[in-house]
């Protein structure tokens, strides 16, 4: 949702008006957009544009390098040619002038309007259309322009910098755009500056299939699959629609509309990258990024521009620009680090254990387990209370963190260890691969409850019992310094220590005295639902946490309860 | 929404082997995280880290000229500490290793027991932590880190590309996080991988002021405000925070923390300088954008930093890393164009109308009034029809249309034009105001429609109305080249002139006559339901658009007859 505004009609205007104040350091406003401040040299302008809403497209790539200027209509509006007209002259350098923008009616008019009125005063102008979007329609020509924008002005924009005249800049601009293909789809619609809905809504667990960049939704709604399947949809679609060509080498562009973020976008680049090779094909400096964007819309879109060597020279060139810059001397002479690899990993083996403690070692299995399965069923929960006034990851981190702890139990009981043994690489596990404060705190607490253990031992009783459970608060209270009150997982794991050890010297029978304990450790996380934080990252928000219980002690009673049965 | 991952619990790893994928030109994976390669000098290795979900934040920043490594956790979960360690080991080159990190409960942990290890093995290691969020706690040095990672990290790779020594990378990272400021407001939760339901919600029309960037809400909820208005709380909150310097040089970060989107923040910025400004301080390279971002949140922060000579010439100093690259070169010897302030506005006077002409200037203001008044009333039912099957600017590119030609024209009657002049005026405003497709078909209706009038005739009857009209259609169809039954204005546009001619021909009066028109119009334009778009934005989604009327026929039926009354 677009929020932030001060008169929605005023919403182009004032945007633009930030952004020229950001980068007056290399560019300038004129009436109608914006251009690039000049080098000696004078070159042919290339002069993009188009409506509002779709940065970087398409003042946030004027610069050198890049476009000389950009024409900046109204949200999701062809500029007019009046406003076209004024930012050409503000760019022409006396070489002529280049109008590329996508081809959507409006613009063709408008743009067109402005190249005859530039014509007639004399100066050479050319127009190059972008149609790269292969969904919008089976003639090429009659196709949208939609993150090709990008590779065709890029093209353009290194070919007038690099001093080429206006027939030249010409036919690449045109030969960028043959060689361009674009697919994307969207997942959720846009919002217009003070409009309460969005343009379009997608319906849930679906995806819009052949997105445009204006707010259009897709052409048809398909099942939202997984960033494997989508990838193979991009890239087999994209491939059907392929250029005749006999090149191998590829641009590529995968474009976020909005609010799919860089962390979706680089999880689908994983399985895009190796299909792309799977089809024979190499990638050339690839951008992975919002380039062509639709306000806050959701989606994705792929684009590939097959390279000759000239487009291959024009893609990889420098440009320096408010949102795009790329400067190869600046990675020149980089070499990778030779320490890198040689990062330790310990490796050791496990002692034989005794007799008496094999059985203890499948115990400790049993109970790695009934802790992982735990963490698993109640993962949501533990991340819905967590969310209230913390970071939500509680249930997260501790699924992680017990199913690398199993996973290290079960391989370690595997190679017939101890349950010292079991408890340390569990420990160690945990603390490996959850991280977090959980993570750190039931990874120090398992491995030192190892450490006070023998598997050489020829006796387990109640008070190894005692001593591992002892040890593994006491790690827990070191590390996390925190105090009973503090509204942390120690809340739970001290009356459960408590418990245990006084059922346990009364000579109650350990799996009774454990159950006893468990049930304790839960009405105690319970119990902290009226504490008020006063450690972690809950702290901030003490009072939103006051009626809801500490995830971690609830996570604790939970884990507890499950081994006691 | 995060929509696309494959396996939920793997999301953080599959990113990032996707961003390793990316960026292997200038970074390599290593276990826990990624190091940048080296040049030839050693240098202190700047090793940041924390949990992912915040890109760039923090592998995004490791290059030359910012970080030497980043840790990488799993979705807002710290590292843990053996990644911390290898992470590291990998960086380290002999000249020590500077851990920096935002103050979480966890991160300080799992890098605090990397850094013992590191020591113990005779590595040099310090520890910067980052303490900017003034919502977060009173006292300074119990505040969380947010935005002001960025600035606290790049005084840190800058010192240790530089070449400084440790004591002086630690005293500088020291320096800059006691001289760093942020506070952000949210507007929307964030959603895990996986996850159905946001980590937290902003109730509608609210905003939370005082955003964590792990998905914690806000420290209070207050009532969504303007961007002017939020612009003044952020800089208040944050300049009564102001560390005590004499200084009045500032670094200056806006940030995006996910579905904020860049024109969003360039609006904020449009406020956000000039009050800096006026309370004496001097913006030095400031960035907007998206720094240190909470997967999809919606929300915003200000982040600043107090420059003394030392931090400024570390802040601007060149870096060049996969999300945030500067080379100062690339901007020197560029110069601002000298054309730009010379592009040619229309300046002509208003011939004398004669005293016939008078009237009708009149009638023609009131029906431009008429039409701007009712595109204000069916703004957004325009919009929400024409988003159907196109882009939903209809609506607000009438009303910005025919505001222009509104204004133009009072000011053209003001000064005692005609009714041909003013009808040019209005129509020229109208296109370059509006853009779009429809801006430039009306802009050009008008303008014609002014063109066969004379403002000197001494009758105005029933023939100059239907040339005046004839006129505009014919300018509209001309250009727009659409043809009856594309689904277009001209749908309804060909009825209406059909009807009025008809109807003056056979001697109607002119008000009935244009009613009448204006009853075919609306007919036609709502029997454009019925039509299969061919030509525009709508023509891709041609099915869905079935059912819905032409957004452009239906404006123009509403606007020939709130001229009509």
């Amino acid at each position: 949702m677009t929020v932030l505004y001060n008169n929605p009609a005023d919403f182009a205007e004032d945007q633009f008006t930030g952004f020229l104040d950001l980068y007056s350091d290399r560019l300038q406003g004129v009436p109608g957009g914006a251009v690039a401040h000049r080098s000696g040299m004078p070159q042919v302008a290339v002069v993009v544009g188009g409506g509002s809403g779709h940065y970087p497209a398409f003042c946030g790539i004027v610069g050198p390098g890049f476009a000389s200027g950009a024409v900046v209509g109204n949200i999701f509006t062809s500029p007019s040619a009046a406003q076209v007209y004024s930012v050409a002259k503000a760019a022409d350098q006396g070489k002529g002038v280049i109008l590329s923008f996508g081809n959507y009616a409006g613009d063709n008019m408008n743009f067109g309007i402005a190249a005859e009125r530039l014509r007639k005063e004399g100066v050479d102008t050319r127009i190059v259309v972008v149609t790269d979007d292969i969904a919008s329609s089976p003639t090429e020509s009659e196709r949208r322009g939609i993150a090709g924008d990008f590779t065709v002005f890029k093209a353009l924009g290194a070919a007038a910098a690099a001093g080429l005249d206006i027939d030249e800049v010409e036919r690449i601009g045109r030969a960028a755009n043959a060689a361009s293909r674009s697919f994307g789809v969207a997942f959720s619609g846009c919002t217009m500056p003070g409009a309460t809905e969005p343009l379009f809504t997608v319906p849930e667990g679906q995806m819009g299939v052949g997105l445009g960049i204006h707010g259009e939704p897709g052409i048809r709604d398909e099942p939202l699959k997984s960033a494997d399947e989508l990838a193979r949809l991009l890239v087999t679609d994209l491939l059907a629609h392929a250029p005749s060509t006999d090149s191998s080498r590829v641009a590529v562009i995968l474009n976020g509309l909005g609010t799919t973020k860089y962390e979706e976008l680089f999880l689908v680049w994983k399985s895009v990258a190796p299909m792309l090779r799977e089809e024979g094909l190499e990638i050339v400096d690839p951008e992975v990024g919002e380039l062509v964007t639709s306000l806050d819309m959701g989606g994705i879109s792929l684009t590939l521009m097959w390279l000759d060597k000239e487009l291959e020279w024009l893609w990889t060139a420098d440009a320096y620009t408010p949102a795009y810059r790329k400067q190869k001397s600046a990675l020149t002479g980089l070499r990778p680090s030779l320490r890198a690899a040689t990062t330790a990993e310990e490796h050791d083996d496990a002692p034989t254990p005794s007799i008496a403690a094999v059985p203890i070692a499948g115990l400790v299995l049993e109970g790695l387990r009934a802790l992982a399965r735990t963490m698993h069923e109640n993962e949501f929960e533990l991340g819905r209370i967590d969310a209230i006034a913390g970071d939500g990851d509680h249930g997260r981190g501790m699924v992680k963190g017990a199913d690398a702890a199993l996973a290290a139990a079960e391989s370690a009981a595997a190679a017939s260890a101890g349950p010292a043994w079991i408890l340390r690489k569990a420990g160690q596990a945990w603390a490996a691969a959850a991280g977090g404060t959980s993570g750190v705190l039931w990874g120090a607490g398992l491995e030192s409850a190892g450490a006070v253990l023998d598997d050489g031992a020829t006796e387990f009783g109640r008070s190894e019992l005692a001593a591992a459970v002892h040890a593994f608060a006491t790690a827990i209270t070191d590390l996390g310094r925190a105090k009973p009150g503090d509204k942390t997982v120690v809340d739970a794991l001290l009356p459960f220590v408590d418990t245990l050890e006084l059922s346990l010297m009364s000579g109650e029978e350990s799996a009774r005295a454990w159950v006893k304990a468990a049930e304790a450790a839960n009405a105690a996380a319970a119990a902290t639902a009226a504490l008020t934080p006063k450690l972690g990252r809950a702290r901030p928000l003490a009072e939103k946490s006051i009626g809801t219980p500490d995830a971690g002690a609830t996570s604790f009673g939970m884990i507890v309860s499950a081994i006691g049965r």
